[in-house]
């Protein structure tokens, strides 16, 4: 069974690492949200593409599921000494991905090709794919104006209330070199659980189409997200945060929808929006349950 | 008396350091070397206005000379593994001076703002001014055709045989705000033990003029240096490397000529050229030695 998985940062990286374990690198490719991207310090950083790559290649910090393990803070700490932009904290190891993307690119050299030459210098077996080469930069409309992603997320640490979203120059922007052959080449289409907002429609904006049967694992267990703001972003766009929020999100495109124990209640809810359901445990803290739910999500497409 | 001090990198410094120690701020001026500067990995590399600033703020690696003491070296080696360019080893500390200064260049802001920008966050009270804010690149003329001054000295560890120097852009290239001004307002100038092709020469071709008392070190004892191509270089010019050398090297410009104990029987010699001479002691090892020979400079300079 060939898969294409849509991810965005922690949450999807911890599914693609699960699907990775268990499907033949040949048969699976993992596209990545690039409307996070920017440019700070002079450095070109692509925060979900870098996390993704970091769990498949066993370098992520096991505590925070993004940055690299052992990391030293040595560069922003003098940054920070010199006066300088200190909010997005840079780790030292992590510094050289973005330093290398960064002169890569100013030698024109695509960000689908610099990722999957990362990927070979860090092992990494299985096609990741940024969604475009393109510059899409998700804008968040808030109560307190329009802001750049990072700006809303890290700088103000999600504080400003969500109005809407858009994602600027992605008219113009193309999916990236192998990311339309993928979902031609797929049996199915999985959007990991991460963010419907700001990971998976970016990535859905740009590939405009999909004629592939698509899976959607809830990334809000129990009103609540692991990690980010998807939970409070339907909040303040007036939709209850819930595993039914995220499936009527979706439910254009979707085939199957799997949520958590926890909300099993809204099963037959869900189901009632049109598609097939899975339930069973989402939360992925350890690297088994990333295969198990990897795993389950294998044997529910196969069986539809 | 107010001094202004031309500097290159290690030598350069570490009298710097012995100035500023007995030397009131407001009197010291430190002039330094932008001619290696290099362009690398995207950022903006001074590494003689680097060295100068680490020693004066006490920052600087004793063992080295030049880069951070307690550095560590992590983005370096992931730059590696990326398979990026690793030969100029950037420290993580050391890697912020760069980030940031690049960062507000790209702002606008010429180099000898963030030169006093950067000394204030250190703790710097002398001036220290880079010779220019227009980019002045020292160029090596060797058997293997023209090369980058870095690509020289640090990728090819000055192997190939230098034939002559350019500074490429120095016709155009207007001395620092504050370089003529020093020069105008000091009593005497001093040339640091810096290499006289590659470190003091490219201060002077911008520079053009000085009407001050001039009093120089030799970089060079007992027909070596303590750090440095000089003597290499002088060899390949077809000239003996020595004390004499350095002082013939000087003669137009020269008031008086500093030499070590280990090179005493050349005195008489560097005499017959015209100026002055001090016989002491100008290996600084240890701090104390720096200031030591700082005080002998200031009581030879008072002297004439």
């Amino acid at each position: 069974m060939k898969i294409a998985a849509f991810a965005g940062g922690v949450g999807g990286a911890k599914l693609a690492q699960g699907l990775a374990h268990i499907v033949a690198p040949q048969d699976l490719t993992i596209v990545v949200n690039t409307g996070d991207d920017f440019e700070h310090l002079g450095l070109y950083i692509c925060p979900d593409l870098d996390t993704v790559c970091y769990t498949l290649a066993g370098l992520a910090n096991p505590e925070t599921g993004w940055g690299r393990a052992g990391e030293t803070w040595n560069t922003i700490t003098n940054v920070e000494k010199l006066g300088g932009p200190a909010w997005f904290r840079l780790g030292d190891q992590d510094m050289a991905t973005h330093l290398e993307r960064t002169r890569r690119l100013k030698e024109g050299k695509p960000l689908s090709q610099i990722t999957n030459e990362f990927c070979k210098a860090w092992g990494i077996e299985v096609t990741v794919l940024p969604m475009t080469d393109a510059p899409v930069r998700t804008v968040v409309n808030s109560d307190e104006g329009e802001l750049a992603f990072q700006e809303y997320f890290v700088h103000r640490q999600c504080q400003p209330r969500v109005k809407g979203f858009r994602f600027d120059g992605v008219e113009s922007a193309a999916p990236a070199p192998g990311v339309q052959e993928a979902l031609e080449a797929v049996d199915a289409v999985v959007f990991c659980p991460s963010n419907p907002w700001v990971s998976i429609d970016p990535i859905l904006s740009v590939v405009k189409e999909v004629n592939k049967p698509v899976f959607a694992v809830s990334p809000i267990i129990s009103g609540k997200t692991v990690k980010g703001p998807a939970a409070k972003m339907y909040s303040e766009l007036g939709i209850e945060p819930s595993a039914y929020a995220v499936a009527n999100h979706y439910r254009t495109i979707l085939k199957g929808f799997v949520l958590d124990h926890a909300d099993a209640e809204m099963e037959k809810e869900i189901q009632d929006l049109g598609f097939a359901t899975l339930v069973t445990n989402t939360l992925m803290n350890q690297f088994i349950d990333r295969v198990q739910l990897a795993n389950d999500m294998l044997h529910f497409m196969r069986s539809l």
